[in-house]
C-alpha cells in the first residue's frame, strides 16, 4: 500500500518539549526515526533524551514572540528541510476570557498556535508531495467543541482556527500525503498537575470527563504516533477526538 | 417571551453595501428599524436608499486596510453605541490558494473577515446584555464545509475562524442575547455575475448545487432577517446552512 | 424563484394533536392553506379548531399500534393524496432505558416515529416532484444530540433514525422539493407541564438550557412554518436545532 | 491505566466471515486472544483458520432471516457469554433504492444490521461492566455521510441507525467500557471485486475517493483492532471515518 522507502524517516515535532511532546519523541526514537523537536524554554527533558540518542535533533524557536509578525523569514530558514511527518503540539496559552481579549492578544495566540504551524506545513508539504509520502497532524483541544473555557478564549479560538483543513488535502491524498486533526482531552501535564496541587477546579473539571480521570501523556502520544506513521494508511481529512468520552 | 421594548430597534450591518447587505438593509427599513450600514467603497445603492429613509445611517470604514493592525482604537470610536442586532456580512476576498498564501495575506483576510467583527461584537454585546435583548449573526460561506475553493484559501480560512462561538454565548442566552452563524451558498452577486458574463467555471459550480441555481440576494436576506429579529426567539449557538442543498 | 401556483396549498401534519401540532395547524389556517391533521386520541383541540374553519381536515390514525407491522396498506389508503408540505411531529414515547429495552418495544417506537413517516413521505414525494413544489420537515429532538435521556432510549433512537436524509434529496431539490430536520428543545407541552406540577426533575432539566426556560409551542411552530412554506426557498438537506442554546 | 487481567481476552466478531472480518480474526489470533466469529454462509476461510488455531470458535447464525422478528430468544442463547470486545461487521445488503423500499425490506435490513447487534451489545455490556473492561465497535459505512447510494437506501439507513450511541456510554466509560463507531470507506472486498470484474461503475466510484484506491481489508482491520484492544485506552463515544479522505 505505502511505497515505504528504505531510508530512515524523519519527523518534525512542534511543541516537542511539552509533556505530550516528550512522549511522542520517545515513541519515534523507539521505532528508529530521526526526530527534530522544536522547543522554546523547557529543554531539560529533551536534552536528557538527546544524550541517549543520536537520532534526536533539537530546534530552539519562540513562536509566541511579541514581535512574531516579523519572523516569517526566520521560519523558512529554521524549518525548511525534508520531513516525513509533522506533528503540531504547540500550545501557547494566555488567560484571556472573551470579555477581556484584545487585538494583540488574539494575534499572539493565533500566530503561535495556528498561523505559523500552517505556514510551516505549507512549506514542507511540497517536499512530501515530491517524495510521495507524508503525515501531518495538528493537535487541538477538546475545548474547541464547547467554545473554550471561561479564561481560554484566545487558546480555544486559535485551536479552532487550526482545525481548518484546506481542500488541497484531496490532491495530497493522491500522493500519499495525509493531514488530520486530533482534539485532545484533559491530560495530566504540568498545567493540570499545578491545578491539582492547588486544588483549583480540577475536581469539577474531572467530573465532566466520562472516563473520570485525565489522560496520561503516554497514552495520548500513542494515538498521535498511530496517526503519523505507516500504521495510518487510509485516513485523511479527519478530526478525531480522544477525550475520555467528553 | 421577549421583553420587547417600545422604542425603535437599531441594527448594525457590517458589509452593508454588498448585494446581500443591500437587501438586508431594505428588510429592516421595511419593518421600521433604525439601520446603520458599514461600507467601504460601493456607496451608490446605499446612498440611494438613504435618500428615501431617515432611518438609514451610513458608516464608511475600511477593514481590509493594509495597516489594519493599528485600527483597533478607530473601531471603538466608530462602532461603539447601542445596537439591538449585529449582522456581519464582511467578505474581503483575495485570490490566494493555500499553496501561494503568506503571513501578510492571511492576516489581512483574517482581521477583516473575522477578528475585527469579533472585536466589535465583543464591545457591543455588553450593551445588549444590559438591555436584555440582542441578536448577532455572523455570515460565513458554504466553502467552509469543503475546505474552500482552489483560489480562496484565505477567505475560507477566515470564514472558518469566524464560526467559532465562544462558550460565553450560554450566559448571553440567559439575557436574551443570541448568536448564530449562517453559511451562505453561492449567491447571484456581483462576483458571480461577473463570472457568469465571462462564462468562467460558473456552469461547473452550479452543477454542485442540488437546487441547480444560485440563491438570489433577496432570499438570503430573508433568512438573515428571520434570525436577527424577534422572530428568532429560541435559537442560539447554531451554525445554519442555506446553500441549495450543498 | 418558486413556481408558486395560484391554487390553495395543502399541508399534512402528522402528530397534529400535540401541543406544537395545534399551533402549526393554526399557523397554516391563518395563511389560508388547507390542513390535514393526523391524530390518535386527543381530538378535543383539533375539533374546536375544525368548527371554526372549513379548511381543516382531521385524520384519525394510530401509528403506535402493537400490531403496527401490518398497517402498511392502511397507510397508503389514508394518506395517499397530493400535499404541498408534510410535517412529521409524531412523538410516541415509552419509558424504556437502554438497559431495559427489547425487540418489541424498539420496533414499536421505531415504526411509529420513523419508519411509517418515512414510508408516507416516500409515497407522497412522487406527487410533489410532479407538481414541482414540496416541503418536508421531520421533527426530532435535542435528546438525539446527547444519546437520549436515561429513560427515553427508544424515543431518542427512533428520532435519530428519522434524521437520515436519503441522497435522493439532491434530485428532489432540482424540482423544488425540499426536506429538512428540526431538532426541537424542551417545550412547554403536556408532558413537561405534568413534570412541572409534580416538580419532577424539571428544575434540573431547565438548568441545562442556556436560555433558562422551555420553549413555548407557539414559538416552535413559527420555525416549523418558516421551513415548510414558501419562505423557505433555498434550504434543503439540513438538520437545524432550536433548543435554547443546548 | 487499564486494569489488564492476566487471563486471556475474548473477542466476539459479528460478520466474521466478511473479507474485513477474516483479517480482524487473524489480528486477534496473532495477539493471542480467544476469538468467536459469527458467520452465516461463507465458512470456508474461517474453517481454514480454525484448523490452525484452537483459539478460534465459530458461531453459525443467520441475522437476516425473513422471520428474524422472532429470533430474539435464540440470540440470548447463542451469544450470551463473557466477552472483552465486540466488533459488529454485519453488512446485510439488498438493492433497494429509497423509491422502491417497503416496510418489510426496511425491517429486514434494520434488524440484521442494527437492532440485533444493539440487542447483543445491550446483553453483553452488563458483563463488561462487571469485569471493568470492554471495547465495543460498530462498523458503519462512509455512505451514511452522503445519505447512501442510489440502490442502497436500506443498507445506509440501517447503518445510520446503528451509529446511535446511547447516553449510557458515559456511565460505561467510568468502568473502562468503551463504545465507538467506525465509518469504513470503499474496501476491496468480494462485492467490489465483482464490480471491478464487471467494470460496473467502479471507476466512477474510485474517482470520489481522494486517495484514489480502495482500502485493503487488511488495513481496515488494523484500525479496528487498535480501537478494540488495550491500545484504545482513552477514546469513547466517537464516530471515526477511515475512507481515504472522502
Amino acid at each position: 500500500m505505502n511505497t515505504v522507502k528504505n531510508k530512515k524517516k524523519h519527523v518534525l515535532i512542534l511543541g516537542g518539549s511539552s509533556d505530550i511532546g516528550i512522549e511522542v519523541v520517545k515513541n519515534f526514537l523507539k521505532i528508529n526515526w530521526n526526530v527534530s523537536a522544536q522547543f522554546n524554554k523547557n529543554k531539560k527533558k529533551l536534552e536528557f533524551l538527546k544524550k541517549k540518542s543520536q537520532n534526536l535533533n533539537l530546534i530552539k524557536f519562540n513562536f509566541s514572540n511579541s514581535k512574531n509578525l516579523y519572523i516569517e523569514k526566520k521560519i523558512s530558514k529554521r524549518f525548511n528541510r525534508k520531513y516525513d511527518s509533522i506533528i503540531n503540539l504547540i500550545g501557547y496559552v494566555d488567560n484571556k476570557s472573551f470579555e477581556n481579549t484584545n487585538l494583540k492578544s488574539i494575534l499572539n495566540s493565533l500566530t503561535a498556535n495556528a498561523i505559523y504551524p500552517i505556514l510551516i506545513e505549507k512549506m514542507l508539504v511540497k517536499k512530501m508531495l515530491k517524495q510521495k509520502w507524508g503525515r501531518i497532524l495538528n493537535c487541538s483541544s477538546i475545548g474547541v467543541k464547547f467554545g473554550g473555557g471561561k479564561n481560554s478564549f484566545n487558546y480555544s479560538f486559535s485551536k479552532h482556527c487550526l482545525e481548518f483543513i484546506p481542500s488541497s488535502y484531496k490532491n495530497w491524498a493522491k500522493k500519499n500525503v495525509f493531514i488530520n486533526n486530533l482534539r485532545i482531552g484533559v491530560t495530566n501535564t504540568k498545567i493540570h498537575k499545578k491545578m491539582k496541587r492547588k486544588k483549583i477546579n480540577i475536581k469539577n473539571r474531572l467530573k465532566l470527563i466520562p472516563i473520570n480521570r485525565m489522560a496520561e501523556p503516554k497514552e495520548i502520544s500513542n494515538y498521535i504516533t498511530n496517526l503519523t506513521t505507516g500504521s495510518n494508511s487510509y485516513m485523511t481529512g479527519q478530526t478525531l477526538t480522544v477525550s475520555g468520552g467528553e
